[in-house]
């Protein structure tokens, strides 16, 4: 504890676990907790009591990995989504993240990680067993959604090797020059990228 | 919410709350809440425990009106204080700063704000009944540590006038340049206060 003179044990308790959450240091810390014994006390036992249930209210959806309150998610309960186009992410945050658009009506499937041999991360160690029985029972399209990074691109070539007899459609999200994005401060590889997977003009006025 | 599109309700609750937490913006909050659910269960429990206790264990010093877990704070229990010299201060937060230099060996007082017009702070917002009978006990010293800005100066001000006919003796903390400051980045208003209040030379190496 760096601000442990004078300051009362459960203050100094709360301090100390808030300085723990990522991106939060000790002089952070200390002023959300500071806050929180400023403002009225029903504020602070509401995040409390909400903090208490987080984890037992939400889990993951058995069928395909996502946030879910029930063993199943709301994603793969609608029936309005097609369940036979599937995008994989690596976290459920990035299920959210495509949710913003709000252009997508098929379903997720999380994989809860990414190949990463360094961390020693392998494919038992992602949720890949439930996605084998979805392609197994027959998809339409498999859309690998895994970041644009060496370990996700690592893991989306992985992926179309292992499912590349199965018959399922597999393709992967595109990758360019992003929306409002000056040429001037994009890297070389984005750019050169952008040059060799360019499309029809026609294909862009959607 | 920003991010209501796909979160289970028990996470975005929790998002919502920490974002309305100084500095903590949506995206912040969003990472701080994905985290409290990535981690163990009972890490989070345990911050929900610590934020439901919070109030009902730290409250004022009745004395002073630094935090306290009974009804007098520790500093005003502790005989090895000068309960004499008293350290007037606009917070409950200045007092942890105080401490952190542990050359401080006397009492507190805590303000709980500063005389503000425009705020509508006025002397009967302020913790002075408590500090009027302190000084009416006898007072040795009272030192006024109220911040360097024009609202911290004209309470000062206002603090020195009410109690120069009780016979204490009143100081203010030095206004200078601070440790490790270089002149060349100094504004010119401490710059010229630092000339204006020099001390000679041996009272500076103590």
């Amino acid at each position: 504890m760096i601000y442990d003179f004078g300051m009362p044990a459960p203050l100094a308790r709360v301090v100390e676990m808030l300085a723990s959450l990522p991106g939060v240091g000790p002089k952070t810390a200390l002023r959300l907790g500071l806050n929180l014994l400023s403002r009225p006390a029903a504020d602070t036992v509401a995040l409390a009591e909400a903090l208490a249930r987080l984890h037992e209210q939400v889990g993951f959806c058995e069928n395909c990995g996502c946030f879910a309150e029930q063993t199943v998610c709301h994603f793969c309960n609608d029936v309005r989504r097609d369940a036979q186009t599937v995008c994989l992410v690596e976290q459920p945050v990035d299920v959210l993240m495509m949710e913003r658009g709000h252009g997508f009506r098929g379903h997720y499937h999380v994989l809860h990680g990414r190949l990463s041999p360094v961390d020693g991360l392998g494919p038992e160690q992602l949720n890949l067993a439930a996605l084998d029985k979805r392609v197994a029972s027959g998809l339409k399209e498999l859309i690998l959604a895994t970041s644009a990074t060496v370990d996700g691109e690592a893991t989306a070539h992985y992926l179309a090797r292992r499912f590349t007899s199965s018959g399922v459609k597999i393709t992967r999200i595109a990758r360019g020059v992003p929306e409002g994005g000056e040429l001037e401060y994009l890297d070389e590889h984005t750019l050169s990228r952008a040059l060799d997977q360019r499309v029809s003009w026609d294909a862009t006025s959607i």
